[in-house]
């Protein structure tokens, strides 16, 4: 991998960046600025950036936690050191890093030095911008207006400054294409399997929405070699091509209407058996309860469903679906204490991001992660527009933004004093 | 300890019980018949028993899951077997026995094979009386008339009988009077700070709802090595007995009127903090929440509040306490996925009656687990509905009622046939 131009550190870089200018308007491919990086900062040289729903739901959002426009999105970022700040030891131009909105302040905090906490308690996670440690940006338009980053990460940019809390260091030689799988939904669906629920060879796995995310949570649950993986989505399309990540049965419920999955009270297999409540179908199915459950679509009544689907005695139901804010799931109280399952939720899957991005970057290039079946598209930086218009259509897994090719010339690579 | 009489196996025997004949009406101490036991039962000469809450609100019910009278109340016996039903090859006369409420079939199924279930599928655990096999009874008023069991102990008469999935089989040397704690809410509260919420050494536990089954648990917190016990209660007097139990920080929530705990809405300490939603107090108390919460009050809002004050990361609530019929808590679908926390229940403290009942005895045999300071009265059996008038009043923690004592003369402990 080149060396970014050293000559540019310290000094600010003009760089194309796609900016949200407005809610759900096509982003703006322009000329910014990129300050050069402050204390505990780097600034990135952005290789490729794959795209996920909450860059699509922040795009729409016109109120919190989004709603900071001009704002450049993408937080599934691959890139290269150009320059570090002051005090940062552990990287150094050059360096491969995977960007994580999920900050790692490496154990400077008690949440960081626990195995079993990935919440640090030092730079704790905000969906509000600002740069962790002072609350600025980096970014600014050439009239001089602030510009906002997202998430830490700010990945649909030629250069984004992000705090090294929020910078996992990996192996160079890994595709980059592939690496940026590792910072978001497929690394948060793989890790709930492997790391929070800790399927075990030979056991059931119930995944409640097969989007992205359930499907890593399918793909987690094969690498942990889960026995059964049922799926149950409203979608059939997503039901065949789950086939490809693992799902081995498959519950469709049917007589949706015109209802969004999380209004559905009633889901019903195709037999007609009501899942509501009790979680029937999936106790008849596995004489009992699935051993974890996976809610990965954010709804409360789903939620609840997986709760009752999973097996009393041992079950895990693990939330990964973000629900809609002040929305409450309930559990019957005789229910919590007889039944002696688990409910817990996990952002980034429990996965902490030093630790354990460069070990599923090695499980992927040992061919035994597979990362590929997700990427259903890649585009060029300038396309990035339509590769919204995919997600949106819900025609697309991942699409990965080309922001710098390794057979680009090189002129066109260097950076660009302003 | 002297072998029952083996004359009167396969025989009905007359003996003395306390009859609950209706609800809320003084237990009458009658003659009735023990049939013989049936294939995989055995009769049990009961030494004695505690008194347990749950005696008294199933004493009290008038309806499901109570409300069938006459009945024989009682779960918390030690005794000695008297004879064996047909296939019981893991007991014999003369063997010492806890009964437990708690099935535990010793391996049939996969949740005793399990070594994370306790709650046995072959022989499920049920409220409704009735022997575990075929549901019928084993005892009868002098009219011939059944007389339902309880919870498949029923250890307020001189002989009962019980089905070999729900007796453990305990070192005969153990004093009777203690061994009788292992088998319901003393062993439960110890249990789940042990076993189900496996309390760290130096970490810190909360516990919402001094009765038994909290103070039970600060004795398991004890004895895990806990740095901090933060017991919650409304009642001064709870809080001051709450010191003998390892309890190191109070809270009591005032301001309660005459509302009852599950009732209040506005927890608050006497510096007026709020409890409610977010558990600020205790969180505050912690910088952050308690490594351990436990219910243990039965009460949906001090579940939810429990909720709110373990620590994001890696905090767990058990919810020990039995909650009214169809109650239900809630919870944010946010806090679910953001906190990370881990909720679950504990039926018996999630312990494997054959597998730890004997653990926990010889851990007070050692003088390690701490039961003496539980048993609060002893009474003879012809005193009990004084000792129901103790619980009545909140004035007793366990009470221990003698049906046999070694002391007493052989001719009277000889069981007599029908």
């Amino acid at each position: 991998m080149e060396s970014p131009n050293p000559s540019t550190a310290g000094k600010p870089i003009r760089c194309k960046a796609a900016v949200c200018r407005k809610a759900g308007e096509p982003l703006a491919i322009e000329e910014i600025n990129v300050d050069p990086p402050r204390a505990r900062e780097a600034r990135i040289r952005v290789i490729c950036t794959s795209i996920c729903n909450t860059d699509v739901s922040f795009w729409r959002m016109t109120s919190s936690p989004g709603g900071f426009f001009p704002r450049i999105l993408g937080h599934e970022a691959v890139g290269v050191v150009e320059s570090v700040g002051e005090g940062v030891t552990e990287l150094k131009t050059g360096d491969t890093v995977v960007p994580v909105f999920l900050p790692d302040c490496g154990g400077e905090c008690a949440d960081c030095r626990s195995e079993n906490s990935n919440l640090c308690s030092k730079l704790p996670f905000k969906l509000s911008p600002g740069m962790p440690r002072d609350g600025t940006s980096r970014f600014a338009d050439l009239r001089g207006n602030v510009i906002h980053n997202f998430l830490s990460v700010s990945g649909f940019s030629e250069y984004t400054v992000v705090d090294v809390a929020h910078l996992t260091k990996v192996d160079s030689s890994a595709p980059p294409e592939r690496a940026c799988l590792l910072n978001c939904g497929i690394a948060a669906g793989v890790g709930a399997a492997w790391r929070k629920a800790n399927v075990q060879k030979g056991s059931t796995v119930a995944i409640f929405g097969l989007g992205s995310i359930g499907l890593a949570v399918a793909e987690g649950a094969r690498l942990c070699g889960a026995g059964r993986v049922i799926g149950i989505d409203a979608y059939p399309e997503k039901l065949e091509m789950a086939k490809k990540f693992g799902v081995t049965e498959f519950v469709n419920p049917v007589d949706c209407g015109d209802k969004s999955l999380s209004q559905v009270c009633h889901l019903k297999t195709p037999e007609n058996f009501e899942l509501e409540e009790s979680g029937r179908v999936i106790n008849e199915m596995t004489g009992g309860g699935a051993d974890s459950c996976f809610e990965c679509a954010g709804s409360p009544s789903l939620m609840e469903q997986a709760y009752a689907s999973c097996r009393k005695g041992w079950g895990k139901t693990i939330v990964l679906g973000v629900g809609g804010e002040g929305s409450e799931m309930k559990l019957k109280c005789m229910d919590v204490l007889q039944s002696g399952r688990t409910l817990t939720g996990a952002l980034f899957g429990g996965l902490k991001p030093k630790t354990h991005i460069p070990i599923l970057l090695q499980r992927y290039i040992h061919k035994e992660l597979e990362l590929d079946k997700f990427v259903t598209h890649e585009m060029e930086f300038e396309d990035i527009n339509k590769a919204f218009d995919l997600l949106v259509e819900g025609k697309c897994l991942r699409c990965v933004i080309w922001l710098y090719r390794p057979d680009q010339s090189a002129a066109c690579l260097m950076p660009r004093v302003v």
